[in-house]
């Protein structure tokens, strides 16, 4: 598949949550990240208003989502099995990185990232059921991440590989200043510091240089030149 | 400096948080994540039982947080202060990715993740004191990601970016100023404006703001603020 519908395809599952906050808190990471499919297994408290309180605009999520008694259900149609985990539970899975395991993922049909309890994670029978284990690469001496921050991390991740190049924030050009106008800006800037003393007129290069060389990395907007050369044009008038 | 001190010296900045659970959820967040210095601006209820309970294993950085009542005395210090929004707020302030944005602050002395209020985000005033901005690629039809969620994608990013070996090389980057001394640039700028009839004192925001942002984008070297300053000077003792 192209990796547009991993938005619409990936599946969120959390199992055996103990604190209906954490739900919603999930939910809400999902969708913040434009993903929409959430399944719980054997949810201690679902539906609750604190998961519908932490969910803030994230309510729909919780009312389309699955709710299942038995973990094969929550997986069914999967077509990759991503469990994420606190530790290295067993060296006959392929441990990845968040980084990793979303370009992974994003390639799937129908990927599925698989959370467990916020005390003790996926147990060894839910880790039977991962193709993949996912470990976010925490703090040795406090790895205890929430269970939504998590789903937030994986979710962002996720995003980002899903997400087009062409998706980058690049700012719209059309309000810089031409070369010409910065010129005359420089021009005015020159004979502005002659006259009040602090440029050498015999001696104007290494000063404006470095003037030149500080504007050059600022990319001058048109208001702004405008805004500079006002500032020029009242310091002449002063005297 | 190497990247390896990053998780020793970078600061988060929470600016009016209303939730002190939030608080709490946040300093989880930086722990996890390998980062210790969490200041606090205006705090609407701290310290709080709900930060704590939220902390969990985090409870050492709540009470080790600063908690300042302007952002100046939060920011002290700084080699680079980026600000997180959800909206592109400006054209004139570069807006990065946090995977960007981690590449360029994993190098700095002291960089400072900035983060406004759970509702609105950071004020104009306070993207005012941004040197960068950094956006999290969120869904456009729901970007609302809850504080804590924020603060754990970011410092996500700058933990990997720390770890990774493959940190970009950059330039030496000992000559940028400060914050503390681009600040005094930018209040003897606004003297010398007022002094020479350009800036009303009535109403001096609106053109600050934009001279702030205009000189944001070009992290001004120590240098180049004594030559600006030079210049200010020479402008006062013409009259």
């Amino acid at each position: 598949m192209n990796s547009e519908n991993v938005f619409e395809h990936a599946r969120f599952v959390l199992s055996h949550t103990s604190h209906p906050g954490n739900i919603g808190a999930a939910a809400r990471a999902i969708k913040t990240m434009g993903f929409s499919q959430l399944a719980l297994v054997n949810p201690k408290l679902f539906p609750n208003p604190q998961a519908s309180a932490m969910a803030s605009g994230a309510e729909d999520l919780l009312g389309q989502a699955g709710v299942h008694d038995n973990l094969s259900s929550a997986l069914s149609g999967a077509t990759l099995v991503a469990g994420v985990t606190a530790r290295r539970r067993d060296l006959s899975h392929a441990v990845h990185s968040p980084r990793e395991a979303a370009q992974l993922l994003v390639q799937e049909q129908r990927p599925v990232l698989l959370f467990g309890t916020e005390i003790s994670g996926l147990s060894n029978s839910e880790l039977d059921h991962c193709q993949m284990l996912i470990t976010i690469p925490a703090n040795p001496a406090y790895s205890s991440l929430n269970l939504a921050a998590a789903v937030q991390i994986l979710a962002y991740e996720l995003r980002i590989a899903g997400l087009s190049d062409t998706a980058l924030i690049v700012p719209d050009q059309d309000n810089y200043a031409p070369y010409d106008e910065i010129e005359r800006f420089y021009e005015h800037l020159q004979h502005v510091l002659i006259h009040i003393g602090f440029l050498d007129p015999k001696e104007p290069k290494r000063l404006m240089q470095r003037l030149r060389r500080l504007f050059a990395r600022t990319r001058l907007e048109i208001e702004e030149v405008n805004i500079l050369r006002g500032v020029l044009t009242a310091i002449r008038k002063v005297d």
